[in-house]
C-alpha cells in the first residue's frame, strides 16, 4: 500500500496539533509528516505521535517531493504558497477562505459532497460554523429536504490561534485581579462579555461570518434555493462552538425519525439524557470528535415542516482539523 | 403630596439593592422604606441612599401600615405572604411566577400595558426575558404589528440570587487553579460552558423558561395570535442578558423607520457605532438602565416583513428591578 508524504503548513496555529491527532485517529497511511512555520518558529522540535519533528521554515522547493499539503494559515499565505505547491504537483487542502468561493475549487464536507473532489489539486475546507452545521443538516436534507434555515451561534474564542483562547483566559484573570484587560484578538474584552460581531460588516448589515454560512452552505449542498439567515455571536467559552438552529424541511417531519437518522450519522452524537441534565454543551463537546446534537423539537411558529435543534462541537479538533483530515482521507482513498 | 410607605420583601436576593437604586432614580415619593428577610438576615443593618435600614424578619402585622410591598422571593413565599398583605390593604408587586398566569392578575410592562393595572391589589412582574424583549417589541408592534417571533437567548448567571453569579466566578477561579468545580446553582458547571436548559422541560420538549416567553408575551400584548418560539441558553456572563430576535411584522417594514422609532422609545438605547465596534454587549449594558439594541436588519429568509435584531440589558437592574419599580410608579401616579 502506498504511503504518503504530508506537510502541515502553519504550525503557529492551534490547529496543527489537532490535525496530527486526527491523522492518527483515522490511521492514514503517512510515511512522512513535516511542519512548516514562519522563520520565528523554525528550528523548534515538537513531539508528535509519529516522530519528533523539527519545524522548518517554508521553502518553495519543499513542495517537490510532497504528496499533500494541509494549509492552516491566513488567506494571504494560502494565496502565496498554494499556487507554488500545485505547480510542483502537491495536492493542497486549504483551511483559509482564500479559494472557498472560486467556482472551480471544491468546498468540501466529505460526508456531504466528497464526490465533488475528483482529482482536484486544491480542495477548500469550509468555515467551521458552516461545516459542522452541514454534518447535522445533511441527513435531514437527504431525507426531508431543507428550504429555510435560521441560526444563532454561540462561538468560542478558539479560532485558529491559541492566542485567542489565551486572551479570554488572561482577561478573565485580570477581571479577578481588578486589572485593565488587554484587548488584541477581539474587538472588545471578551471576558464575561458577548460580542455580536465576527468578521467585517457587509453592505446588507450582516457580518462576513454570517454571510459565509449562507454562501458556503449553498456551495456545499450545491443548492442556492436554501434560504438562510444567521446571527454570529462570540461568547466567553474556550474550545467548543454551539448553534441554535431553526429549519424548514420540504416535507412534513417526524421528530422521532429525525432523532433516528441523526443517531446513525457518522461523527454525530445525540446527547439527550435530560434526566441527568445531559445535552450538547461545550464542557463535554470539547476534546470530542463528535458533533453533539439535541433539543430537537417541532418549532412552535410554523409547526409541521419546521424543527429546532441545538448543537455543540470542539471548534479546533472537530471544526478546523477533522474535516480537513477527512478531506485528505477521501483524496487518498480515491487516488487513481 | 402624599408620600408612601414601601416594603421590599426578600432582601437576600440581589434584586433589592437595584430596586432601591431605581426608586431613587425615578424619584418616587417614599416616606418609609423597609426591608424584610428570613430570620437568617434579620437584624443586619444596610446603608441605602435614604436611610440606614435594619433588615426585619417578616411578620404579618407589618403589612397593616404599608402602602406597597415589592416581593422578590421564591414563588412559594409569594403565595404565602401576598394574600396576607392584600387582606391588610397593602398593594403588592410580585417578581415571582406565582400569580403571573392567573387571568385576574395583571402582568405588566408599564410602557406596554400599564393601563391594565387599574386598581389591582396585586400586579405581577414578568420574567425578564419576556419583559425586556417587550420593551423593544412594543414600538414595533404598535406601528407594524407582530405576527411571529423566533428568539435565541444568551442569559447571564445573574438570576435573582447573587449566589448564581458567585458560582460562575468561583468555578472560573477553580478552573485556573485546576480544582474541581462546585455545582449548586446550575445543573452543570457554567464556567466557560453553555447550558441550553433553563427551568423544567415541558411535554413539548421546550423548557418552562422558553414557554414563559410565549405565555407572558401573549398576556402582556393581550394577543394570542403572535406565534413565538424560543431557545433559552445560559452562558458564562455575569449581569447582562442578550437575545437574538427574528420577527415577522404584519406590514412591510422600513429598517430606517424601525431604528427611528426605537431611538425614541423610553429606556431604549440604539448602540450602532460599528466603526468603533459598539453594539449591544453585556460589558456596557451592565449597570445601565437602558435596553441596548442593534444589529437591526432585514431577515434574509423571509425579507420584506421580517427583521432581525440583537438586544442586551442588565438583568438585575433593568430586568428584575426597574420594571417592578416602574409598576410601583404607575400605581402611585394613578392612585385615585
Amino acid at each position: 500500500m502506498k504511503k504518503y508524504s504530508v506537510w502541515i503548513v502553519g504550525c503557529t496555529w492551534a490547529v496543527w496539533v489537532e490535525m496530527i491527532k486526527c491523522i492518527k485517529t483515522l490511521n492514514l497511511p503517512i510515511s512522512e509528516l513535516h511542519l512548516w512555520a514562519s522563520s520565528r518558529s523554525a528550528g523548534k522540535v515538537v513531539q508528535t505521535f509519529m516522530w519528533e519533528i523539527t519545524i522548518q521554515e517554508v521553502n518553495n522547493d519543499f513542495f517537490d517531493n510532497l504528496d499533500y499539503a494541509l494549509f492552516a494559515v491566513w488567506w494571504e499565505n494560502s494565496k502565496q504558497y498554494i499556487p507554488v505547491a500545485i505547480d510542483r504537483w502537491c495536492r493542497c487542502i486549504d483551511n483559509s477562505s482564500a479559494f472557498r468561493y472560486d467556482d472551480n475549487i471544491p468546498l468540501v464536507v466529505p460526508q456531504v459532497n466528497g464526490s465533488t473532489i475528483w482529482d482536484a489539486e486544491l480542495i477548500a475546507n469550509p468555515n467551521c460554523t458552516t461545516a459542522i452545521a452541514a454534518v447535522i443538516l445533511n441527513p435531514i436534507y437527504k431525507k426531508y429536504g431543507i428550504e429555510k434555515i435560521i441560526m444563532s451561534t454561540y462561538q468560542a474564542t478558539s479560532w485558529a490561534w491559541a492566542a485567542w483562547m489565551n486572551e479570554l483566559e488572561e482577561n478573565t484573570k485580570k477581571y479577578f485581579a481588578w486589572e485593565e484587560p488587554k484587548v488584541e484578538a477581539f474587538v472588545e474584552n471578551i471576558a464575561f462579555n458577548v460580542i455580536p460581531h465576527i468578521d467585517a460588516f457587509q453592505a446588507n448589515w450582516y457580518t462576513k461570518e454570517e454571510m459565509k454560512v449562507v454562501w458556503e452552505t449553498h456551495k456545499i449542498f450545491w443548492d442556492d434555493s436554501i434560504d438562510i439567515s444567521c446571527t454570529c455571536v462570540r461568547i466567553p467559552t474556550l474550545r467548543a462552538h454551539s448553534e441554535s438552529i431553526v429549519l424548514e424541511t420540504e416535507r412534513d417531519v417526524d421528530i422521532e425519525d429525525i432523532k433516528n437518522i441523526l443517531s446513525k450519522a457518522a461523527w454525530v452524537e445525540l446527547v439527550d439524557d435530560i434526566e441527568n441534565n445531559k445535552y450538547p454543551m461545550p464542557l463535554y463537546a470539547s476534546w470530542n470528535y463528535n458533533v453533539q446534537v439535541w433539543r430537537i423539537r417541532k418549532n412552535l411558529v410554523f409547526w409541521n415542516k419546521w424543527i429546532e435543534l441545538f448543537i455543540s462541537w470542539d471548534q479546533l479538533l472537530r471544526g478546523a482539523a477533522l474535516n480537513a483530515v477527512e478531506i485528505l482521507e477521501h483524496c487518498i482513498n480515491n487516488e487513481k
